[in-house]
């Protein structure tokens, strides 16, 4: 049976949202590092949807909940397991899932062809074997499926969000997994399903991104890549997801001595950084660096309308960040046009003067001009004709001073609430998508109350749709993926 | 009489340390944007060294201090002046403070050539007649000068350290001039003056570029430029400090968007990209994009001795942060080569089993393991003679888990101090520097504590020595320009 034919049985939605869920080594005393217990635990504090059947040899209980001796003990048909054993023992207790009707099973355990060793192989190749005979298999060597709709959680992510979103993401490392998954809970970015493969011995990049082409969930995806198994599969299965939605791709181990690294982290081929750059835009997918950036380009993507963001306004302070962020936007290719004179003195009647400019960047001069202000320039910066996105760098750090003469807490005297509803106003009326940077050069110890009201603030802007980034430099970039993505997803279709 | 002449008769010593200061323009009704006010009430804060004598023709006084009507009123000679009155009456004011014995004067106040106005230019060539009479301006258009060891301060700065260390800054925008100043405070960067010029009708980065080259207290310059005035005169200027010191250098307005602006911004000419890169790198001065990667890149030449680090041993936990780190490394140049094979074997008898190596990358494979193995891990590898220098991306945020489950704060329960004292011990008896990531992927509103945490274990190392980054990329990038600057000043010594 061809990959392909598998993959059309593969009942995907039994793997994702399991009635009947096994974790199959549940061990309390600290054994098997620990996984198959710190995944039930992970699982209670997710307020996991389904039934769990834990299965230790030894017996035993926690939480409420009896322990299996052995998987063949559970009643009935099982839908999926999590198996956390010895390594030697996973071929069996695969074989035992597969018996009880599993549709897929998550092996957490290392100990595989990432060892290099032949008996490594040999164990992996097993693994394959069963696979074959009808069970799909998430791993070894792997953390497992975050699914915030049916609370499946990764290994090490009992404060997950249980919020669904767009953004799948398939990643061969099982740390930047849980890595995103945590990051994009306060970043705002959430998940249709995250996917840590690990060595990938069953499904893997190919499957998965052919399955996730087509699910309704999933608007972006997302991969951290070390090496592909198959290449031409993979170059078919990415070209046809980016023509549906886009793919952001961080490959990791481009170096020399970063290739030698994936060979012992998940024992798969590499390539060079040529032709990794070359065949991912040859598909429209968009490369990034690292994580971080990967974040924010799936943050764009979440947030900003399905089109390309040539001309640019942006408002913020001072006359240095008016030069930055002509310079941000030039490297990548985007505008930030002088307003049509009209549109430029209506600005600046509303801006305090001195030291204001209504050009574009417009500089608001100082960093207590009220919300309803900056509503107003806002608003009418919007209706130039030229402009397609407008950027505001917000300086509410700066009303840390002013707390401290009121005697007040920041998060009482900055009006980030009001300035976050306001501008959700002007975006939604003006049918042009406002980003916002939360700009702080203030986080040490005695400036914690910053960083608060900026997390505070983050959610709100969140709330009404408006993306927030720590940095210019870094949302001009995000809104670069956006514009390579959908010009040349535009091209493609003419 | 020639630049170079009056720099040499120029008490600078009387500018950064006076005794008698004067600030001119102290009005308690909110004119002239408070610039006046704002700057008494940040000496007060910062507890200034010398004896303040603030003047408003209308008289008054403010916590405890009488204002003076007129600047000569005031008794004796004044050292430096603080002028903060409006534009048409600054040339008057500067003269005034001349004739009471001023060695130099900072002016706030806007409103001169950056206009771009035949009346802006008019007045800021007064300032300059006033100037060449003998006293040194600084401004106007600026925030003003900090300097931790009198307790001068920038304009928006009551808060900044008196922590007196060897950087010192020199920018055109008074924006990124405070930002610095901020950053260092939690980075770690002690300054000894930082200098925002604005306009720079007349001290500007020239005459400034001069003294620091000799200043005894400056070891590292950064510049944030937006344009030159003689660019034979800089080219000199720079050349001669980077054969004494290293001086980072962001140039804003290397766009042509980005140029329109700096002439409004600090009315100075701008200059092509492969221009400055190509002068920059020819007087051996480091060119970063932005003020971040300017810190981190002040930040290393602090922490680290004066030489070439090529081969780096990394450690952290998971696989991924193997790959990335020596894909990182590549890409500066760097080398991350395997450790001897009886010091990875010790390295490996020290880590839990599976999941670790002691290749290098040395993946400590949970985030658990005691500081007290942690320090042998660094101890051994430091023993190779291959390696030049270390960096341990911590993961001491994954304790979070671990003060759930134990109901304690998470200050409490993750070792950072410890940690600290640690790898501070290992880091002077090897004689291998240790740089420090501080790696945190959870920043939410529920996630404040590890920030909190995150924050004081920068603190404890910071103390030892060690400096701290965000993320290991940046680490890479900071300690690549330590190599760069090194290695080429090496060559020209020899």
């Amino acid at each position: 049976m061809s990959a392909k034919e598998q993959q059309k049985r593969t009942d995907f939605e039994r793997i994702f949202h399991p009635q009947r869920l096994a974790i199959v080594g549940v061990s309390t005393d600290g054994g098997a590092r620990g996984f198959g217990i710190g995944m039930l635990v992970g699982l209670q504090a997710m307020k996991f949807e389904g039934e769990i059947f834990p299965v230790n040899p030894k017996g035993g209980n926690y939480a409420g909940l009896n322990f299996y001796k052995k998987i063949e003990d559970i009643p009935g048909q099982i839908d999926f397991a999590i198996i956390a054993v010895a390594a030697k023992d996973v071929p069996q207790a695969l074989e035992a899932c597969r018996k009880k009707g599993a549709a897929g099973a998550e092996i957490l355990s290392a100990g595989f062809s990432e060892l290099g060793t032949e008996e490594g192989k040999l164990l992996e190749n097993k693994i394959r074997e069963v696979a074959a005979k009808g069970i799909r298999v998430v791993g070894p060597n792997c953390f497992g499926i975050y699914c915030p709709r049916s609370g499946l959680t990764l290994l090490p992510g009992p404060d997950l969000s249980r919020q669904s979103g767009p953004v799948a993401f398939l990643s061969q490392s099982g740390g930047m997994a849980i890595d995103l998954a945590h990051k994009g809970k306060w970043m705002g970015l959430n998940f249709s399903k995250v996917i840590s493969f690990g060595n990938g011995a069953d499904l893997r990049e190919v499957d998965l991104l052919n399955y996730l082409a087509d699910d309704a969930e999933t608007g972006i995806v997302g991969m951290y890549m070390e090496g592909i198994k198959d290449g031409d599969a993979f170059f078919q299965a990415i070209k046809k997801t980016t023509e549906k939605k886009p793919v952001v791709v961080c490959k990791g181990g481009l170096s020399a001595a970063g290739q030698r690294m994936v060979v012992s982290h998940t024992a798969s081929m590499g390539g060079s950084r040529l032709i990794w750059q070359s065949v991912l835009r040859q598909v429209n997918a968009i490369q990034v660096q690292d994580l971080e950036e990967l974040a924010e380009a799936c943050l764009a993507f979440c947030f900003l309308p399905q089109k390309v963001f040539q001309r640019l306004s942006i408002v913020g302070g001072g006359g240095a960040l008016g030069v930055t962020a002509c310079d941000a936007a030039e490297n990548f290719g985007m505008e930030v046009p002088p307003l049509a004179k009209n549109i430029r003195e209506s600005v600046e009647n509303l801006l305090p003067k001195p030291g204001s400019s209504g050009t574009n960047p417009i500089d608001v001069a100082n960093p207590f001009v009220e919300p309803k202000i900056l509503k107003e320039v806002l608003r009418t910066a919007a209706a130039d004709e030229q402009i397609d996105l407008q950027i505001i760098v917000s300086l509410l750090y700066h009303y840390k001073t002013m707390a401290r003469m009121l005697g007040k807490p920041i998060a009482q005297v900055a009006p980030y609430r009001e300035l976050a509803e306001l501008l959700g106003g002007v975006a939604k009326d003006s049918g042009k998508p406002i980003v916002v940077v939360l700009a702080n050069s203030k986080r040490g110890v005695d400036d914690l109350d910053i960083v608060e009201m900026l997390a505070l603030a983050r959610r709100e802007f969140l709330e009404r749709g408006l993306p927030v980034f720590d940095d210019l430099h870094e949302a001009i970039r995000a809104i670069n993926h956006v514009n390579t993505y959908y010009e040349k997803r535009q091209k493609n279709e003419r």
